[in-house]
């Protein structure tokens, strides 16, 4: 067996007992996915998945940058091609370098997918390569391994992609109208036109004018096209949005100064400080927008996007080593928090990349306002560890009722179930050591177990 | 019951075994609490305390905090009213909400409040409000309920508040004249007089001036009235001192700049920038009268005072939401340690809300200057996790003896026993965790955990 | 018996089990010291080391730190004196303080040399200081205390020594030519020819000119010098350089601004920012020459030299509080990363004080940049609790093939078998607990364990 029934729980006899009691509870709960990458297109396509190389390794950041940290060369991973000469061959790069993944979560995902997805058992290596992707290229070409099947096998309820606000939402569109019953809504991330540095931001707020039938080039019609643009969103089951800034920067400008900034920047005029300002501005201009529409906010701050230069020039974006920095919560917020921290009908997410701000910064600002929830652990901490670090650290500040449940946050469809299945797993450990040290007891525990893989996402992402 | 027996221990039984012996040990030692925040007219007066809201709910900010972030409002807990107009709503609102707590401290203080002070060992909830209500109602008419009972059932050996340069003290006196023989001792805590941000800051300088017959206008004035009203806190037992600035800088000017700055802050011309070097320099100016009057020096920095401004404006101070901030020490104590540093004389007990300065600044500071010590892990970090993160993060480079024992710094009276316990248990846990791993040997465990209970407090704080 | 056979090893029976097994395996390979302060001189000569004071208290800053942290003189200690006048008296105040160290490393490591070098047995206190110094000088006279017999009775494969580009490495070539068939090597650490503010920068420049036969006052000369010095020490067998600056910071300047720059800090007319830019660009100098020749480089940043300005007056480097600072990694190596980053030829290991850009910073550039490792827990961190959180923190990043095993880093040459014991233990039983929580199979822990103790270290530094 590739993965063990015990995997993740604390090797201390009765500890373990209890959290494999509150996992047999939580284990088999539907899976709510309010956030993450994976595209419509696949569902309403339904079309066979590609071959293993395709699937597994191209699209996975994590595996394809160990690989190259580690001296193997993107060229022959084939990263960014639209398709694979070669794909036997990446398969083989990965399996010949797979122990570099020990005591990574992309390991212990991998071999999930390997093991209950596609029914693997032996250890993949370069001996065991081919027969893997042999066996899982016959697999994909079954009918049960179709993306619709696989989704209702992963006994998803609710799966969030994230598009751009000019997006056609073609493809959900098409999901709804093929009677197909699945819940698979868009999230509105509108990078593309909030971010004076996107590649042809001004004509992205151009083509936003057009679509909205709004003047997207003054302030006020800018607006009014974000707002319309959300309600499109929203008429197609979207409860939230979601912000990726290089920090969690807010500002709240007086109206003249802000349709200043706005002219400064849609006319290329504006430094980097007036762009970062812009970016500030308008998280507060979706704060008040959310309060309008009840759309929830998320904001995912701290990532130095495109840290190496020479790949990003030849890869393109999501290739060139995002790498987090230190983000300020405590004063970056206040201008917005200043303005709707008190409302309770508001819900903003607050994720990081920074754990020194988990118990200095944000389970003290979550565990005060009302409008404030902490996203879970994020990106390079959603493994084992990060998880629990994430409980250990907000916990006694922010308690449970702060926070939002899991978040997979992937492309990689496949490993939904073993991202969340990693994260039950660790809060059933982390409920354990507390019932074990009489610190909660075990009926409450079976009651917030429940709560942080079911019931706190539904109530904070109103799905 | 309510608190276990065991509760906080390492569930291993090996480790639980140790932890249990060496708590056997100080669990009864007396209490030393040398920072807080309770009131020396509950003592001087000895009246019963008020109903369960009032005591427990309405000062306590850790609970209003957490019923506030989850959609509770101020108003119907009534925060900020001189009497409560429906305490028994109060209290009813505390108990729906009760589950919000579970993993955090309040959770266990309230418990053990429950349990311990009132005798109270069904769980509380929504159900057992009235019941809890009527009880400790009913219990705080009772003599043994009264104050002085209480802090000697509590065995408090002593007891320091936190007091103001310009409060008459009267309480103090009050206390020390009514023949009671408890120890009860003022903290002098400056703020009134040394931040220019603080309401009436002039004022309260020309109030100083008066009462201590010094012409505070002038710099060398002003610091005579400190020395003076130092000594008069002295001379009601007081040991120590705390000084709660936004920052740890601090600053060692020539006497000329010193006093042009003095001038401009005491006159309302101080830009923010000046202002917060006043504060800086008195950090050092307060280390020099220490080393003259033997007072102990604490700092606390780091807070973002107020930072909910709407809250801040209706409700006052202690409401508005302090958040930690980022902290820096190493080149902020900078000044004062060329001055200071040295002078094993001196004692200075350093505290933060940033615990990304254990490893990487306290514990090597305080490893190193003779005059440092630190403090216990403080406010959203005087927690089960947060102790033992303190104890893991500093100890192995600045030992146990540059650490002083607990501070409860609390204003819930009735929960310091609760906090006490909470501390001497995790240290347990955590010196039983070292035994059985053979960090350190089992007798050598008794005599530290001893020193962390009750020697170096009392050493530290010379009482 | 001081130090305990199941040291460092969870409690847990179950995973106590596995970490044992596991160091069993790596307990006894040979211990490879790519970086640290000891002295050629010692093996050159091989003459007797002298008494336990100066032998094991003077140089150990671990030690007097503390001791003068709780008030201890210097002066007592006779720190900074070439000759100790009453090196009994010295012993006893180490002795007679012991009980500060319980709980640090420092305690851990003098224990493993008290009974695994000297036999010691009882507990190092007051009462057996003269019965630790008595022995101890005893054994030291025997030929099997003499510094090439301890060498190979701590099965030392290879020893990295610390020196200046000046340094005639005539202790190396005395090594070398004496037959004896140990590998001591020089690593190249160029302070004091790349750091403007070290005593006597510009002689120093002109010696390294001359002393390679290059004209130094020109940039260019300066380069050629360095690049020459490089070769000499990789002719000794030197495979690292390392470089030991305040921050991270790195710079890429265009040709005539570095040329600029050099002239302004060789002839003193740079100012602070502008030395710091020079220091920043010899990183990437650095870097370039190090893909030219091949050696290793390392970064040790974040060191506050000095900080206690009295002392330093007074004892010189080494003595004055040396405290971490928070730093950076992300923005301050990107000058350089975007130049060399994608070299899987060079390689550049990070070391950090600052705890919190272990997952932050460091373990996301090293899981990404081919160039980049990471070096071991260092310093205040080199400890079983520091150890176990670089870990913990960096893993599941970066994995555990992108670390370089252990540096003991130490002056105190004693020590070395304790630390790399320490390193050996802990890894064991991080690897036990992955092993316990089915993270890892029980073979792969095996070969992990032996990477960490051996084979990452010999690759990494090329050994």
């Amino acid at each position: 067996m590739l993965i063990h029934e015990d995997r993740l729980f604390p090797a201390e006899t009765a500890v373990r007992k209890i959290a494999k009691a509150l996992y047999a509870q939580v284990r088999n709960l539907p899976i709510i996915s309010p956030h993450g990458h994976t595209q419509a297109g696949w569902f309403a396509k339904n079309e066979p998945f590609p071959d293993p190389a395709k699937l597994l390794v191209q699209p996975d950041h994590y595996v394809f940058r160990m690989l190259y940290s580690q001296g193997v060369s993107l060229d022959d991973l084939e990263i960014g091609k639209a398709e694979l000469k070669n794909p036997r061959k990446v398969w083989s790069i990965f399996a010949s370098n797979y122990h570099l993944f020990r005591g990574t979560p992309s390991r212990m995902w991998m071999d999930f997918v390997f093991q209950e997805v596609f029914g693997l058992e032996q250890r993949f290596s370069a001996k065991t390569a081919d027969l893997f992707y042999d066996t899982i290229v016959e697999m994909l070409k079954k009918p049960e391994f179709l993306p619709r099947a696989l989704f209702e096998r992963f006994n998803i309820e609710v799966l969030s992609t994230t598009e751009s606000p000019l997006d056609s939402l073609d493809d959900h569109k098409a999901i709804r109208e093929s009677g197909w019953k699945a819940r698979i809504v868009p999230a509105f991330r509108p990078d593309s036109v909030v971010d004076p540095e996107f590649d042809g931001f001004s004509q992205s707020i151009h083509k936003l004018g057009e679509q909205n039938g709004e003047d997207a080039s003054t302030w006020s019609g800018y607006l009014n096209a974000l707002r319309k643009a959300r309600l499109r969103f929203k008429s197609l089951g979207c409860t939230s949005t979601d912000h990726g800034h290089l920090t969690a920067e807010t500002a709240d400008l007086p109206l003249s100064e802000a349709t200043e900034l706005f002219n400064k920047v849609f006319t290329g005029k504006a430094d980097k400080r007036q762009q970062a300002l812009f970016q500030a501005q308008m998280l507060t201009e979706m704060a008040q927008m959310s309060l309008e529409d009840g759309l929830v906010m998320q904001i995912h701050p701290g990532s130095t996007r495109n840290h190496n230069c020479k790949l990003y020039e030849k890869y393109g974006r999501d290739v060139g080593a995002d790498i987090p920095r230190p983000t300020n919560y405590v004063d970056a917020l206040r201008p917005l928090l200043n303005r709707f921290g008190n409302e309770s009908k508001l819900t903003l997410i607050l994720f990081t990349l920074d754990e020194s701000t988990y118990s200095r910064e944000l389970a003290p600002l979550a565990g005060h306002y009302p409008c404030l929830r902490l996203g879970p652990a994020w990106w390079f901490n959603d493994s084992p560890e990060g998880m629990m670090r994430f409980r250990q650290q907000v916990t006694e500040t922010a308690g449970f009722y702060n926070t939002v449940g899991f978040n997979d946050d992937t492309r990689a469809f496949l490993s939904i179930p073993a991202r969340h299945d990693v994260a039950r797993r660790i809060d059933c450990a982390f409920l354990a050591r507390l019932v074990a040290e009489h610190r909660l007891d075990e009926d409450e525990a079976f009651e917030v177990a429940y709560e942080l893989t079911y019931g706190l996402v539904k109530k904070a992402y109103k799905l």
